[in-house]
C-alpha cells in the first residue's frame, strides 16, 4: 500500500504542515474543479471572445498575461504585484507578439501557453498529493481536450483562417494586376 | 484508434506547423530526458548545494528564480530579458521570502515551486502530443519522486531541522535563565 513520503526520523522533526499558508485544502476533486472552470474561461477568451482578447492585448502596453479565474471569468492583466506571489503567473508577454504573426498562429501560441499554465497551477496546488492521487488528477485533466485542441477545432479558428486566406488572395491579385498595369 | 485533433475542413486551411519556431522536435522521450536532467539539478541545489542556494537568494536583490538547466547545472537568476520569452520561467521571488520563514520551510516552498515549474515546462513542450502520449509522459514523470518528496527525505532536510530545533532550545533556555535572573 502506498504511503505518503516521510523524511527519516520524522518523529523528532517539526511537524510538516498539512496545509500551507494562504492555501485552501487541495483535493484531487477541488483542483480538478478549478481546472475545468479556468479552462472553460480560457477557451471562451480564445473563441467566443477572441475579438475582445485581441483588442486587450495591445503590444504597446507593458507585459500582459491571460488569466482564467475560478469564477469563470478571464482577464488580460499585468503580473501580480505582491511578492511572494500567491500562485504561478501565466506566461507574460502575449501582447508583444500579437502583431508579429498571423492571428490564427498567435491565438494558437496563446492556447499552448494556457495549457502549460493550467497544468502548472493545478500541480502547484498538489504538493500534498501522493503519486496515485497525482496520477488520478492528471487522468481527469487529460480526459478533456486541451485548450489548443479545442481552439483548433473551433469555428473561430476556421473563420480566422478563411479570412486570412481571403486577404492573402486579395493582396496577391492586387499585386498581379499592378504588375500587368506597369507592363502595359 | 486515437488520432490527432483536426479542425473542421482542415484541408482548406493553412497547414498547421508540425514544429513551432525556435523549438526542437519534442517527443515523449526527449521531454522526459530534459525533465530528469532539470530535476536532478534542482534536487542538487536544494540538498548538496543548499548553502550556496541560500547565499545566492539575497532578499535585497531583485526578484530571482531558481532554474534547472538541461546541461545539469542550476542557477539563481533574473527572469529572461527577451520577449516573447522562449519558455515558461520558474516562479519569481524565491529570494524575497528567504528570511521570512524557517529555512526548512523556505526550502520546501522552493521545492514545491520547482515541481510545478518542471511540469509546466514539460507540457509547454508537448503541444504536438496526443492524449495517450501525454499520459505516457506524465506516468514517466510521476514514476519519480517529486523534488519536494526527495528534499523531505534527504539528509539536508534532517540536518536543517535538527539545527533549527537546537537553536530554538538554546533560545528558550536563554530566555528562561533571563527570567530567573530578573526575578532574583
Amino acid at each position: 500500500m502506498e504511503t505518503r513520503a516521510r523524511c527519516p526520523a520524522a518523529s523528532v522533526l517539526p511537524a510538516r504542515p498539512r496545509h500551507r499558508t494562504l492555501r485552501p485544502p487541495c483535493t484531487v476533486e477541488s483542483i480538478f474543479r478549478n481546472f475545468t472552470i479556468r479552462r472553460a474561461a480560457l477557451i471562451r477568451a480564445l473563441t467566443t471572445d477572441e475579438e475582445a482578447l485581441f483588442n486587450k492585448c495591445d503590444p504597446g502596453m507593458q507585459l500582459l498575461c491571460l488569466r482564467g479565474n475560478t469564477d469563470g471569468s478571464w482577464e488580460v492583466k499585468l503580473p501580480e504585484s505582491c511578492v511572494p506571489i500567491s500562485q504561478p503567473e501565466p506566461t507574460l508577454s502575449i501582447n508583444i507578439s500579437r502583431d508579429k504573426m498571423k492571428r490564427h498562429e498567435w491565438l494558437q501560441e496563446v492556447a499552448v501557453q494556457c495549457d502549460a499554465w493550467l497544468i502548472n497551477i493545478s500541480f502547484y496546488f498538489a504538493p500534498l498529493l501522493i503519486a496515485s492521487e497525482r496520477e488520478r488528477l492528471f487522468n481527469m485533466i487529460n480526459s478533456l481536450k486541451t485548450v489548443q485542441e479545442t481552439f483548433l477545432a473551433s469555428n473561430t479558428y476556421l473563420r480566422i483562417c478563411h479570412l486570412e486566406e481571403e486577404v492573402t488572395c486579395f493582396c496577391s491579385e492586387l499585386y498581379t494586376n499592378q504588375v500587368v498595369y506597369i507592363q502595359v
